[in-house]
C-alpha cells in the first residue's frame, strides 16, 4: 500500500509497504480524513537515534476512517462503520489505565505510542484494540469535525480536565494554535468566566474571538504576564499552556493566583531544563501553585463523549480547518503546509476521494 | 420601616417595624430589585409551630441593593455600593464552612437561615457579615440578572457542582421552573452534551430550548423515566432533580445509568418518607448510584464567580423574568403572582423606583 | 474435573464437569486457598428464575491459585506463578472501565459477573483477562491473607474510597462481619479518627477492637442511631454500611452529620424498597447527605495495591480466618459453616493440600 | 509583658512590651507549651528589608495555651479553656478561605501571617478570630502532643492531603526532620503501602522506623533518586518533599512515576530559581507529573480533626520532642538548640511552669 512515511531525521516521502494485518482485537481502517500535526513535524525534525526503529513507518496520528477488516475478537464494530479515535491507541488492560492514566501505558516511549503500528497517512490504518479505542461518528458530525476530535479537541479537553476550573474562573490560554483554540472551548465548557487568549497572529485571534475569548493579548506587544495581570485586574485562576518554549511555565507562574493551577500540553523537546522563578511560585510552597502536564487521553469512552459535544451543539471544531485538501495524494502538500505555517494557517485537513461533507 | 411580612400560617401582609441596626460585620441595604420565591410561599403555607418565632419578620430571601450603612468592621464595602449576595447569609467562621459546607452553618433550622434578620421584602435589609457574603455587581450586569444570581443561579450551580458532570455527559433536568432552567445552563457549563428538559408548561419548554436543552419531555405524555430512556437511547449519566415530590427520586433512579449521580435541590416537606425502589438502585449497591442533595451555596466568592459568568457572556438569566413589577409597593402583587402560577409564569421580579436597567 | 456447584434454588453439591479452556487473554489456575462468601449463599438461596443458566456452574468467587495454563496473549504471567485477584473478572476494555467503573461492566447481571466462567470451588479456575485482573502474591503475604484480599478487603476498601473520609473523621461501621472488620481498617487507613463498630456478636467485637475500633456498640442494647449519637457526642462524619437490611440506610441517616456520607455495600435482595425517613435526610436537600453504594472494584492494579498494604505491614487480614479447613474436599464443609453462622464465625478458609503457610 | 523577640536581621532577644488587647473576635492566651521552629530561625536570619516592620515583635508561631481573656464576640471559648491552633491565624471570611485556601488569605506576606499580632514566645498570646482558629485540647492529649499539632502535624497532614495518595501507594518522604516524620504518619493514614524515608541522621532514622517507614535511605550514601528507584524496584507513586534546597524537586522528578505527584512544603528562600530537568518531568507533558506546594492549613476544624487523630490513637507526635525544657525563661535556650541542630535533635519544646503532663 502507499503511505507517506518518515524516512530519516528531517526526511519524509512516499513508500510502498505491506498492508497491515489486524490482531484479534484490532481493525483496519480506510481513511476518510486525516490531519498533519505539529508533533509529526517535530518528531521527524528531531528524530533522536533511539527512535531509529520508526523509520519507514507511515507518519500521522490524526484521522478517521471506515472499518475495512476486523480482528476475531472485535465486538463493537463491523465493516463499513465510520469511526474516530486515532490520536493514540492505548492499552486499557494496563495498570496505568486502571490507575486512570491510559495515556501512560507501557507501549514504549512517546513516538512509539503514536506510530506503534504505523500512522494514519496510509491507505490502510492499523488500529490496536478497536473496541477500547474507537467510537462511531454520529450522523450529524461531519468528517472535518470528527477528525479534529482525535487530537485537537482530545488534547485540550484532557488538559482542561486537569486544570481544576471552577464556575466563573478566569482562564488564560497561552498559545492559540488549534489546540489552544479548542482550549478556549474546553475552559468555557468547564465553567470559565473570563477567558484571555494569548497569541500573535490575526487568524488565530479571529478564531479565539469566535470561540468565546474575552481578551486577545499579543505577546509581541510587551511583557506577557504583565499584560494579562492588567487586563484581568489581577492574577488569573488557571493557565492553560498550549504552546511555546519552557519559559511559558515561568510566564504562567507570574500570572496565576495564589493557589492557582497551570496545566501544560506543550512539549519542551530540545530544552534541557525548565526554570521556575522562585519568587513567582512562592519559593516552592508559600503560594500553593500547582503545575501539571498531560498528553491526550484517548479511549472509546472519551472520544464518544467529545463527539457528543459536537453532536449536541456545544462546540464546533470545523472552523479550525483553515486549509482543506482533497484526495489521498494531497497528504504531502498538507504536511508541508503545516510545516511552513503561513500567516493564515490554523490546521490543514485532507478529505479523501469521494467524501461528501 | 415598611415591610411585607409573614403574619402566621398562610398569612402575609404589610407591617411597619423598626429598621435594622447593623452589627460590626454587617451592612444595611436599600433594595433595588427583589424576587419572591416558591420557598417563601411554602414556608408561609406550612409554617410549623416550631417556626412561630419568625412571625412578624419580613419575608423574602432574594434580592440586591445599595449599601446604606456599614458596621464598624466592614472592610470591602462602602455606602453607595451596588451589591448582590442575599440568598442566605452564612457564617464562614463556622466549622461547617471550614469543612466546605457553609450552607450548613449552625444559625439554626432552614427558615432561620433565610430570615434570621428578616428578609428582603423591606425598605432596609440587614445583611450579616457583609465582607464574607456580598459581591459588587459589575457594571455590565443589570439588576434583573443580578437578582437572579442570588438564588436561582446559585442553587442550580451549587447542584451541578455536586453532580459530577463530565464532558459530553447526558443530563436530565427534572423540573424546569426557574431553578431547573438555570440547571440546564449549569449542566452545559460543566460540559454536558445532551440535556433533556422535563416539564409540562409551554412557557418553560420555550425557555428550556433557549437555554440549550436538546430534548423537551412532557411528563404528562406518559411514564417519565421511560420517555427519557427512549429519547436518550439508554440511561443518562446524571439527573438534576429541581422540583416535584419525593417520587422524583424514584423516577431519577429509573433513568440514571449504573454509576450515575442524582443531585437534588427539591424540598420534600410534608412527606414522611422518600422511597427508593430497590430494583432501580441496584438493591443498594450493585448499580453504584449516588444520591445527593444540597441547598444553595453562598458567600462573596461564589456570588462573584456567578456574576462573572453573566458579565463575561456565559449565561444570561434575564429571560427568567417573565413578570416585571415596578415599585416597592408591588411586592405583594409579585408574591401573589408567584403563588398563583399562571401558565406563563417563570419568575417575577420587582424593580424599585427610579431604577434604570 | 470436580467442582462444588450450584444445583438449583437452595441446592448445592459436587459435580464432575469438563475442565475450562482459556481464551487468548485468560489463564487457568489450580486453587491454593478459597473462601465461601455470604453472597454465594444468598444467590443459591434466592436463585431467581432469570439466573437459571448458572445452574451447574461451580460456586465461589473468592480464592487464589497457581497458574497452570496461559492463553496465547497473556504477557504478565507464566505457569507456576502464585496469584490473587479472583473476586470478579472484569473487562477493562469496556466503556464502564474507562469511566472508572470497571465493576459495572456489561458482562451481565450480578451473578454472571461472579460465575461467568464458573467459580473458584473447582479443581481448575478460569480467569478472564489475566493481565488485567491478576496480581502476583508477594513472598511475605501468606495464602490466608491473600485470599482475604480478593473480596473482604477489596470490597471494604472500595467502599471506603467512596466515603470521602478525611483526617480525624468519626466513622461508624454498621455491621462487623468480615467485610465490616476490614472496613474498620479501610477507614483508619483513610485517616479516620474515632471508629465506632456496630454489631452484636462477641467474636466480632473482639476482632473490631483488634483492628482499632474505639467504640463497640451492640444494636441489641437499644436504638442503634441513638447509641451512636451518644457515644460520639453528636453525629458521625461517615457511615459505612456493611450489612443488614435496607433499614440500615435509615439508621445511617439518623447518625450521620449534615453534609456527611453514607457508603453502602450491603445487598438488599428480597426487599422491594428502601425507605428514607425525610426528616433524617433533610427532606431531600436541607442536610446535604450523600448516599452511595458500590460493589468490589477489581483489577490487577487495585489487587496489587491491597497486597502492598499487607506486605508493608499496614493491615493484616489473617485474623479474619476463624475456621481453617485443609483440603479441596472440605469446600462443602466450609460452605456449610458459613451458612450456619456459629457464634464464633468470622470467615472460613480452605487451604488446599500440600500448602505451607 | 516579657517576650522573646526578633530584634533585627540575625538578632533576637528578650523585650518588655505592652500586653496585647483582644479585638471583638479574639482571645488572649497564657502559653502552656511552645516550640521553636526552623521557620522562625530562617526568617530572623534572612530578614529582608521589606519585613522590617516585624522587628520588635515576639517570635514563635507554635504553641498552645489557656484562655485568659475573650473578645466580646467570642462564642466557643471561655477563660480557662486549654486550646491549640496557633500555627497561623487565618481569616476564614476571606475569598481565599471560601475558595478552600484559608492559608492564602490577604493578611500579607509570609512572615506577617505568622507574626501579625506577635508570636507565641510571649507571656500573653494574641489569637485572631478564636472561634475560627482554635480547638479545645481533649483530656487524653498531653501538652507536648498538642503543641506538635500546631505546625509539625498540621503542615505534613496538609501536604499529604495535596498528594493524592491512594491505598497501597509507595511514598518517598524526602527530609525527615519533625515535619517529614509526621509526613510518614500522614502518608500511612492516607493509605500508603511502602514508605521510604530519606535523611542522614541516626536520630531521625530511628524515629522514621518507629513511625512506620519501611526503608531508610541515607542521601550521603550515593545518588538519592537512584537509591530510591533501587529500593522500590521502580519509581514511587508520590514524593513528599519536606526539606532541602530546590534541587530536591529535581530529585523528586527522577524518582516519581509517570502520572505521580510531588507535594512540597520546603521553602526555597534565598534561591532564585528551581530547575526542572526536562527529561525527568517528561519535557513538560509526556509523563504527566504534578508538582504542588503548600503551607500549613489551619482553622478550628482542621486542628480539631488532628487532635482527634491523637486522641483516638492513630498517631502520637510526642516522640518528636527530643529536647524538653521547663519554664518560660528557657525559650531562648530552646531557640538556640533548634539553631545549632545537634545530632540528636528532632524538636525542642518548652513546657511552662506548673504544667503536669
Amino acid at each position: 500500500m502507499k503511505a507517506f512515511a518518515i524516512l530519516g531525521k528531517g526526511k519524509t516521502g512516499w513508500v510502498d509497504i505491506k498492508p497491515p494485518v489486524p490482531g484479534p482485537l484490532d481493525v483496519i481502517l480506510r481513511p476518510t480524513a486525516i490531519c498533519p500535526c505539529t508533533s509529526d513535524i517535530h518528531i521527524v525534525d528531531a528524530l533522536p537515534p533511539e527512535y531509529a526503529h520508526i523509520i519507514g513507518r507511515p507518519l500521522g496520528h490524526e484521522g478517521i476512517g471506515v472499518v475495512e477488516e476486523t480482528g476475531s475478537e472485535v465486538k463493537k464494530f463491523k465493516v463499513g462503520d465510520h469511526v474516530a479515535g486515532l490520536g493514540m491507541f492505548l492499552d486499557f488492560r494496563s495498570d496505568e489505565a486502571q490507575a486512570g492514566l491510559a495515556q501512560y501505558d507501557p507501549f514504549g516511549s512517546y513516538p512509539d505510542r503514536l506510530y506503534r503500528y504505523g500512522g494514519t497517512f496510509a491507505e490502510h490504518i492499523h488500529v490496536y484494540d478497536a473496541d477500547a479505542n474507537l467510537a462511531l461518528i454520529p450522523d450529524n458530525v461531519n468528517p472535518i469535525q470528527a477528525a479534529m476530535v482525535t487530537d485537537m479537541m482530545a488534547t485540550s479537553f484532557t488538559q482542561a480536565e486537569q486544570a481544576n476550573i471552577q464556575y466563573g474562573d478566569s482562564v488564560a490560554v497561552l498559545g492559540i494554535g488549534p489546540v489552544g483554540l479548542m482550549g478556549i472551548c474546553a475552559a468555557r465548557l468547564k465553567g470559565a468566566g473570563r477567558v484571555l487568549a494569548i497569541g500573535s497572529r490575526r487568524a488565530c485571534f479571529e478564531k479565539a474571538e469566535l470561540y468565546g475569548a474575552n481578551d486577545l493579548i499579543n505577546y509581541k506587544n510587551g511583557d506577557l504576564a504583565q499584560q494579562v495581570l492588567e487586563a484581568n485586574h489581577g492574577p488569573v485562576d488557571v493557565v492553560l499552556v498550549c504552546g511555546g518554549t519552557s519559559s511559558a511555565i515561568g510566564d504562567a507562574l507570574k500570572m496565576v493566583k495564589f493557589g492557582g493551577t497551570i496545566s501544560n500540553v506543550a512539549l519542551f523537546w530540545g530544552e534541557d531544563n525548565t526554570i521556575l522563578p522562585n519568587q513567582d511560585w512562592g519559593y516552592g510552597c508559600v503560594q500553593f501553585k500547582t503545575i501539571t502536564g498531560t498528553q491526550v487521553k484517548g479511549g472509546s469512552y472519551f472520544v464518544k463523549k467529545l463527539l457528543n459535544l459536537i453532536s449536541y451543539g456545544r462546540v464546533d471544531p470545523e472552523p479550525l480547518a483553515s486549509h482543506i485538501f482533497h484526495g489521498f495524494d494531497k497528504i504531502e502538500e498538507s504536511y508541508k503546509t503545516m510545516s511552513v505555517k503561513t500567516p493564515d494557517l490554523i490546521k490543514p485537513v485532507v478529505l479523501m476521494e469521494g467524501l461528501k461533507l
